[in-house]
């Protein structure tokens, strides 16, 4: 069954109005039609199943009415894991927060490392939401991710707290497991940018605490280690 | 420094040419100039450091040539990874190349699943291949992944042994950590369609002795599956 996304509060009985871009992929691309059947998802753990009213032609809806008729909460992720990623060029970004999105991240922060190679604007921010509300969709994975405003690696750092890994170049020394002395509730991974993170990122990230960690010997592409780190992180603290 | 593929045995002292591929790269956009250092691959774990010959005027080059100056043997990786997966559509199977390729998987089976969106032909396959040979030479991982031909599901599971795990669409029963009460050196991963694998192939794999393994409880997209089921085996068995 399709799934919508409505950021309100669901309520058994209420009628509610999808937005504008999910009434067009509801009636035209979908071409569902009054008395089929709908999931909405409002990004904060709520689940609705409703039904499609008969709003008249269907040329001239613009916002579809449904019906809710009955709704769920699914609880959060016991692990809130938050990402901050030095962003990847133009669509690899993407492929980053559908990951992201698919894989139960709570928050994602895109973090300016010294040798970013791509410094969004806010435009990028807007078509970033867009992409997480689809992979959201997608994916069925009710919590929406919050995403921050882009920021600069050492506000980043200064503002978040110690708790977690990053993902490092692979080394003797480094972990391939990412053993902790206790479960987590929450954890930070860090992910730079295609040329690493600089000598002195790394050295703060460490005196942080941060973990340095591993998946596999080779160099990874941004988007590879995103995915590849969460795998590895949702196997260890489930 | 850039790698070159070079599927050759490689010899201190030789003097080796490039592919015209491999040579407009290294000439056109690279630019490099004589007496410059390249790293060579050969795809079987040989990386030979070599420096660019002076052939004459750039223009005229269709096969550079190199001599070699060192080589090294980089041994297989100890755990061995067959992806068997299901192409998604397009630039979606690229991904999933990439990613296997970064992450040391050591042959990777395409497999037509009942509910396939792609059918691979052979066009395909030579692009495939292609966008092998980069990701090995981006990821610097000397082991080229061995591709093969495009199979049907019941050949591929026949001809296959049955250790190893398949991504299964999350279920309370499933496995999130993948235990196995020894360290195998090599392992399958099967990873279905977008579709997931019709009840007959779930059954099939399952009596096969696979273990379904999920990361994660929401529903993944072909290409993250792969990444992120080889990050949690990558953990589990290093």
């Amino acid at each position: 069954m399709p799934s919508y996304y409505l950021p309100e509060t669901f309520n058994v009985g209420e009628t509610v109005r999808l937005s504008a871009d999910e009434t067009a992929h509801a009636l035209r691309v979908m071409r569902l039609e009054p008395g089929e059947r709908l999931t909405l998802l409002n990004g904060c753990g709520g689940r609705a199943a409703a039904v499609l009213l008969d709003d008249g032609p269907t040329c001239k809806i613009r916002e579809a009415s449904c019906r809710i008729e009955s709704t769920e909460t699914v609880p959060r992720p016991q692990l809130s894991i938050v990402l901050y990623v030095a962003p990847p060029r133009n669509k690899n970004m993407d492929t980053v927060l559908k990951s992201a999105t698919e894989l139960g991240v709570a928050r994602i922060v895109p973090v300016i490392c010294r040798y970013a190679v791509s410094r969004p604007d806010a435009s990028a921010a807007a078509s970033w939401s867009q992409t997480l509300v689809t992979a959201m969709k997608q994916s069925g994975n009710p919590w929406l991710p919050e995403l921050n405003a882009p920021i600069a690696f050492s506000d980043a750092l200064s503002a978040s707290d110690g708790d977690g890994f990053f993902g490092a170049v692979p080394r003797e020394d480094d972990l391939r497991t990412s053993s902790l002395p206790y479960t987590p509730s929450r954890l930070s991974l860090w992910v730079g940018p295609e040329g690493g993170f600089s000598l002195e990122e790394e050295q703060a990230l460490r005196i942080k605490g941060l973990i340095p960690l591993t998946v596999g010997p080779w160099i990874l592409r941004v988007e590879t280690a995103v995915t590849a780190l969460l795998g590895s992180l949702l196997t260890q603290f489930h």
